[in-house]
């Protein structure tokens, strides 16, 4: 009988689906679930996005775009870095893909050597891993914990550095936790895969949702860094699938090929409803929306605290928290469990994110209406009580 | 400097690309370019379904589907195969994924180890080798002529395996020749795979584009087999980027972790849009459709023969001509720039789909009205003699 490849021996499900298929199935028998696990906006696709997709779709022609994607979405693309982040990137290094995913794919298919080793956090976003070892390359975890705020730091790179690795993929803010490497983080750790030549691979999907401010881009720290950019995420467009890469010059050509016969081409529809992503209307809707992630998470991480959790990282970002339950149990997973069985309440446990710390924490998602929170909470102080 | 994977020296672009290229420049300076080379229909996307997309996007709730699509609509496709080819494919066994390109990605992804030989046809989809040599498996070539219409055949099979082969990957009806392979030679290739302890793919992507009668599935020659299939083809649904993968009972676990990690799900709006496609109104303007391409490839296939131009292959099905070129030029890809820049028609050189008698091959698209198509033949017939 055929087997599957080796690899798929390393490549982990996503244990929160279990929970949330049980979610489901409560739901089904009439219970009321509050739902803190989803990883996606809770907000419909803005207006205008929704307008252009509308319009676009009125002739019906559909076709195919150019593999890096539409000539007028890229340009739009290097507008945005251009006017937000005072930085020019040209269109041409910019790449069109299905999501954050597809940008993840064409990054590392183009780098992962057979064995090559790829530094990635623990905790972290789980698909990182996967991506490196589909293509045969090696993931090495970097234990991060609440002392350098759940980010990488020099001293970490050194450590993990060998003859072996290849480079570095990092996020910020950072799911599941939140938060940020500033600019001299991100210039520090740029110049010290630059000094090893290896290559630095940085995800930017949660920019924009940031509550104390702009996160600065890594592209601000040479422009030899793919940077992974989304349309789910600050544009609440999870479900159309679209996102960029930001691709160093001397990659172009083989990211190009390697979109060419794995893609064909992005989502025709999404591409042309994206070019309103950028319109001043859906950016005011959009900071509107930011600002409600901003409550939410003021409201939520206090709240959280005055249960028995503790938040030690600082949470800048994206609209998750990760908080530390140790007070109140030792594993997570079945603490997330009897939440979801008991209370009602859905949660991520710990070991979605990685192994460091993981039957200690759980992720709360605020991506649902600030009374559900408030509800959420109270159920769980009830537990608990 | 760090440099791409090694894998990418053996990643080809599409050669075509740099001919349509020059073609867009052509038009920009106001030539009047007949495209024949696009593989993609020129018809718009029917209207039912542009009316399934239009409905579910009133209300922007446009959030991920579960990684292996919306269960609605792998029940349609369950249906589908129960209504068109009675066969029982459930639902539970049908992942939805970004275009045939996602299907070959988890095929791929789940089955090609590292060093494991596929066996492919030359000429064939030239995509299918990248996505094996992706994943570090090792695709291996079968040369195929008009002596088997361009299809593998048993003795084929017999001489090409050995014991590193791993499985095999063939498409009926083939891009570029457009020919089948019928029933009891499936079931032939599918019991001579299975013998070997092989895995079987088959790529059905065409299927409805066929022109004399209906192509038989792989499906019919045992569970054991993956089918690629698409709703860019026959459902004239390319830009939305949306296909699917029949999966053998064994593998569904496996395949759905890629599917979660290395997509999350596939475009939300075109899976609702696709609910459409198998109304029967949809099916009826698809059978319209079908029987103008019959009467394009009815035209086209003897009008090229009539200005020098050989079809060796019977093709039956998708929407190609593989026409051998040997009595025009030994030189296929200057012929196809000559054609290009001397008569303003694009076509694709046979270098795009492999080595085997490519320079003497040339495939023609008939996606284009049948008086373009016949502009085309004039204007070559004109150049050549």
């Amino acid at each position: 009988m055929p087997v599957s490849a080796p690899r798929l021996a390393d490549i982990a499900p996503f244990h929160v689906m279990e929970l949330l298929g049980r979610a489901r199935e409560l739901e089904a028998q009439g219970r009321d679930i509050i739902h803190m696990e989803v990883g996606e906006p809770d907000f419909p696709t803005p207006e205008p996005i929704l307008a252009a997709a509308r319009e676009f779709l009125q002739d019906g022609r559909v076709f195919y775009t150019p593999a890096l994607g539409l000539p007028e979405l890229r340009e739009a693309i290097s507008g945005f870095y251009r006017q937000r982040y005072g930085i020019a990137v040209p269109a041409s290094r910019i790449a069109i893909t299905a999501g954050a995913s597809g940008a993840l794919t064409l990054a590392l298919a183009c780098l992962a050597a057979p064995g090559s080793e790829w530094l990635l956090t623990d905790p972290g976003y789980p698909c990182n891993r996967h991506f490196v070892r589909a293509f045969e390359g090696v993931p090495v975890s970097i234990p991060v914990g609440a002392a350098s705020n759940f980010q990488p730091t020099r001293l970490d790179l050194e450590q993990h550095w060998n003859e072996r690795t290849a480079g570095a993929l990092f996020a910020s803010p950072a799911n599941p936790t939140g938060t940020m490497l500033d600019a001299a983080e991100l210039a520090d750790i740029a110049d010290f895969v630059r000094q090893r030549q290896g290559q630095l691979i940085i995800d930017e999907i949660y920019h924009g949702l940031t509550y104390n401010g702009d996160a600065p881009t890594a592209l601000a720290a040479g422009d030899d860094i793919f940077v992974v950019q989304s349309f789910s995420k600050y544009f609440q467009m999870t479900g159309w699938r679209l996102g960029w890469l930001v691709i160093p010059e001397p990659f172009v050509r083989d990211v190009e090929k390697l979109a060419q016969n794995l893609f064909i081409s992005a989502s025709t529809p999404a591409q042309h409803a994206a070019l309103a992503a950028f319109q001043p209307e859906t950016i005011a809707l959009l900071e509107q929306r930011r600002t409600e992630f901003k409550a939410r998470r003021d409201y939520l991480a206090p709240a959280l605290e005055a249960i028995g959790f503790r938040i030690t990282a600082q949470p800048e970002g994206a609209f998750y928290l990760y908080a530390d339950c140790s007070a109140l149990t030792d594993d997570s997973f079945g603490f997330a469990r009897r939440l979801l069985e008991e209370a009602g309440v859905a949660i991520t446990p710990g070991i979605d994110f990685g192994n460091h710390g993981a039957s200690s924490h759980v992720r709360f998602a605020y991506t649902n209406a600030q009374a559900r929170l408030a509800e959420g909470v109270e159920r769980i102080r009830q537990l608990l009580a």
